[in-house]
């Protein structure tokens, strides 16, 4: 590939990494102010949207070290954003903050998916498992914050497209990986067409089918 | 040991295995399905079920692949079997089926317990924790299933003995293996145990001694 | 440093560890019976309680054998603290050991803070990921029982500073290894400021700065 490609695309994934890693940081901020956490729990909770995911699926790959100790500034970061959300978030700012935050949420969503299945992948996980991996990386930070709130996960109830979005992403990179052997390809095309689906099901609210053995 | 009689054992054991498996998803499928949950988040509390107290196990143990990387078409047989329950189950049937399912789930309770401790054992752990070992592999599935639909789970709360007999069926494969160190008649002898103790438990309805602190 | 004093020291640390690991393990007790739990998830919620921080610890670490595995009479001793607080415990007596058991809380409190934080820069930890492993060492045994008993977790509920005085405590740890390299000093000051704040903050009501996005 051009390396001038190759550079945008790599400074792309940076910074769509940084402002998803933030999203889901505020995420966890704003689910915990509502339940009137304390400054601590509040914290613990941020940090578990924001890294609750990716290191879930280290462990179970048995990767080392987690890519927040290998990038320590991250931990700086988030604690850094709660401070600053502290500092300046109001009450009547919270659901405004939470709608502004849904499309930074469904770029992470993508490409926390795209790269999750990549490196398991690299990791020499069969497909199936691959693409589990890359939905836990996604997904499995919003449910680890709403089990510590004492909440059924939001992404396993509120019957909008989200872990499936991340699994048609994983999809597809499996797909690309196995066919044209291209990984930049196959990361940018399935974060894409994750965040695309995420961002339709969004704008159009989508249901997934109900069931309730009824 | 006759290699007939071994073969057998072994056919019967991936017969329990999968019945039992299906048994612990089913478990997950019906409290989803109580819980409301979307199908998404059905079909992760069926893989928590089935898979959860092995992998906390094999990630305690520093053990790896998973059997469900290993054996992936395991996570291609839940899957299924949660259209399948999606496509036939109805509510009246839900109660039918949790009634069904206590026969399969006692002999998965005995033969995870059994399995869990031998595998403890061989990774060189102390009989103790061998035997908590098994215990967790045959219980933590329904704990996380529990947890993440935001229950107290039935395993510690139900006074009816179920962490117990899955106990005593590690106890005795401890016990076996120390003495007559027969790996196969040890791992039979400890999973019948737990699965009758369990099957006695349900039929005349025992209860363990209570205790709340009077 | 004088071979006495640091054979003092080491006792004094085995003693404190005992007691602590007892607190932690009657603090499990204590909230199962509250809800009522059967005998056997009052000992899993004890086992938590005394022994989930630092399995955290090393899990993310990956670190074997656990401690509980290199040493498990603490298994033993865990499972003898159960059956003697169930055999003399009664409801009246539940709020009165509660509040015996913070001075020993208060101790397990720092010195795992500091044991945590100096394991994690054993294992080549960045200074402030070792921090945060030092106050998951002390904090993540309470937030997992709470958890299972199906409470938001106390320590980031109640507002009086408890994750705060174990995270100055392992800041001090590695503020001195990295000025002076004595690891006894740096244990010892650690853990003496970690449990020495937890006493004032219990003895004086000390209350963190509220936020909750007003």
């Amino acid at each position: 590939m051009n390396p001038l490609v190759s550079q945008t695309l790599s400074t792309a994934q940076t910074i769509i990494e940084m402002a998803a890693t933030a999203a889901f940081a505020l995420s966890g901020i704003i689910v915990g102010a509502r339940k009137q956490l304390d400054v601590v729990g509040i914290a613990v909770v941020a940090f578990l949207a924001a890294f609750g995911g990716g290191t879930l699926r280290d462990v179970l790959l048995d990767r080392r070290p987690f890519f927040w100790v290998a990038n320590s500034w991250y931990v700086w970061a988030v604690l850094a954003l709660c401070v600053m959300a502290i500092v300046t978030l109001r009450r009547r700012h919270l659901t405004m903050t939470e709608r502004a935050m849904q499309w930074p949420d469904a770029c992470g969503l993508g490409l926390f998916a795209a790269s999750g299945t990549q490196i398991a992948l690299d990791a020499g996980m069969p497909g199936l498992i691959a693409v589990l991996m890359g939905v836990l990386t996604a997904v499995f930070g919003g449910v680890l914050r709403d089990i510590v709130c004492n909440e059924i996960p939001t992404a396993f109830r509120d019957h909008r497209p989200y872990a499936v979005c991340a699994f048609a992403g994983g999809a597809v990179v499996v797909a690309i990986e196995r066919s044209i052997e291209s990984p930049t390809f196959a990361l940018a095309f399935g974060a894409v067409l994750a965040t695309t689906l995420r961002a339709l099901a969004i704008r159009f609210d989508w249901e997934l089918p109900r069931w309730q053995a009824k």
